[in-house]
């Protein structure tokens, strides 16, 4: 009998995520009925979102029960189909869960996606044609409405999301892109490698005097990725009529404790403001569009892909805490097998 | 000698302002120079604006400074003028000061506006046709948008503004109209004399509850005036997509405390809203359309004016406080004087 590994949520976390909320358990693959299909996992993508999943009330998905595997986005195979939409061997991406084999409805709320055979390496499906790169898109098109000459500012800038919204409004024609990142090398990272044309150091620097300096008629575009105090220090730089996209909120860790609101709030009163949320699947009828777009511009040179690609379905639950502390540049990814 | 009134500040607030804020004095009567242009004032108008203006930083406007005249919006005639386009006689509209007589620089940065007779009271040009009226209009329409069938909020609905936000909503095709405001007088005032199809009374009703049973599909429009906990309880009541407009924060009564900021702003995210901020000067080139259209609705009875005007030149610094506890419905007014 073939042994399906998983790692299941031991216990509600609280506070930051740690690897110990997780637990090691071999199951028996299971058997599809009719509608279903099993799919043999290959690629696990790590999102800030799957931190809110673990929260009690879930945020904007049911919440991950207490003995469930752990939800992810992932790249697999499928092994078995009773769905006609689906063939053994079709490599498809969508929401999976951190076991050897997952078991998704065809036809279920959330259905997997036909990857084809693209010319470029499977894990973008999870980067920049995944959420980062299409909520950075839709972000900075949309939210932002970045347009040329714009001041823009993007926090958590060398996260999945972040190092492509720069990489993104210098496309646009932005005529300042400023990225927020901790430590001096995650700092020329933005600058030497993903194109933003100034760093602050978020750790050592004093934010809004680097803002006064770097934008002294203030910022046009904001995507921010971290709320806190950084928000706070944004919405007292943003030039008259500003934007602002809450996109993400890193800071808090996204515990369930209580968030720490904007206190400056009232900056968008008399600074005019508008403050957009974005939530990828409210773009659902557009997501081919804004892949094609991100295509271009891969193959054009104005976006680089950064990829970091861990090894080990044992590592699993080691990754996630990483999100919110030091990690590398770009997308997270975790390869747990290969195809037939 | 004629004797020249004012109301000077006397000690910055700290908390609410209070009466004592301010002291009475006696000055003899300015006397214009070159491009100056001297009115004896007939009305003040109310507005938590003032509250701001009180603060250190004054916020969007220079602070007021102690041993200064409190400043306001207000009507006068113009009793001296060195400045060709004003006339004696002319009654004016603009920023003034809680003083008999006025020097305003008729070519500075905040002129007087001639105000033509129009066939209808003075003080609609403080009210309807003033900050409050036009900070409606453009909050409604231009702001939030409002378009048929919209399930509409306004908090602080007896105020100045928000008695008119929700009449305007109305007149817009809004579906429902729900208005906040204090004790079952307020509440009762809203439906039967504002337009409003419901009120929730924020001091004896569970707002979230109320909410929940009166928007089950949730609330596309949001006005906001009040800030605080209310704001906090709407950001769960939005409908996807919905919007937000910041107005004011009446809740936090404009003091230099540090703002509550709204620690579910996450739903911005989440629910895709939109926020956007307003500040009247913002619209300085369609203000005359605005206040059009605005008399179109009071002639052909969309809108009603309502206004408390007070009498007394005594009696200016005993009403600002009663803009943050419980004024009657409408724009609150300090009449003090009568055109020659």
């Amino acid at each position: 009998m073939t042994i399906n590994r998983q790692w299941l949520l031991a216990r509600r976390p609280v506070g930051a995520v740690s690897r110990d909320d997780f637990r090691f358990h071999e199951a028996a693959v299971p058997e599809p009925a009719d509608g279903d299909v099993l799919v043999r996992t290959m690629y696990f993508g790590y999102d800030a979102s799957q931190r809110i999943w673990l929260t009690d009330d879930g945020g904007y998905m049911p919440p991950i029960q207490i003995g469930e595997p752990m939800r992810t986005m992932g790249i697999g195979q499928v092994v078995d189909s009773r769905d006609p939409s689906y063939a053994v061997g079709d490599i498809v991406a969508g929401f999976m869960s951190w076991q050897d084999y997952v078991l998704v409805r065809g036809d279920g709320p959330m259905p997997l996606m036909v990857l084809p055979d693209a010319g470029y390496p499977l894990t973008w499906n999870l980067g920049i044609f995944g959420v980062g790169g299409l909520t950075a898109y839709f972000g900075v098109t949309d939210g932002l409405k970045v347009k040329p000459g714009d001041t823009v500012v993007v926090s958590a800038a060398t996260g999945a999301t972040g190092y492509l919204a720069g990489g993104i409004a210098k496309a646009l024609g932005a005529k300042k892109v400023i990225g927020t990142a901790g430590g001096p090398e995650k700092c020329d990272w933005i600058v030497e490698q993903a194109g933003y044309d100034a760093a602050i150091d978020y750790k050592s620097e004093d934010i809004g005097a680097r803002l006064a300096e770097l934008c002294p008629e203030g910022v046009d575009a904001y995507f921010d990725n971290v709320g806190g105090d950084m928000l706070d220090t944004l919405l007292l730089h943003m030039a008259p009529r500003g934007r602002i996209l809450i996109c993400g909120a890193m800071s808090s860790g996204y515990t369930d404790v209580q968030m720490q609101g904007p206190r400056n709030y009232m900056q968008i009163c008399t600074q005019m403001l508008s403050v957009q949320g974005i939530l990828l699947p409210f773009y659902r009828d557009q997501l081919e569009d804004g892949a094609k777009q991100l295509a271009e511009w891969v193959v054009n040179g104005t976006l680089r892909v950064e990829e970091q690609v861990v090894s080990g379905f044992d590592k699993a639950p080691d990754l996630l805490p990483t999100m919110f502390s030091g990690k590398e540049p770009g997308k997270l990814i975790l390869h747990v097998s290969d195809p037939v």
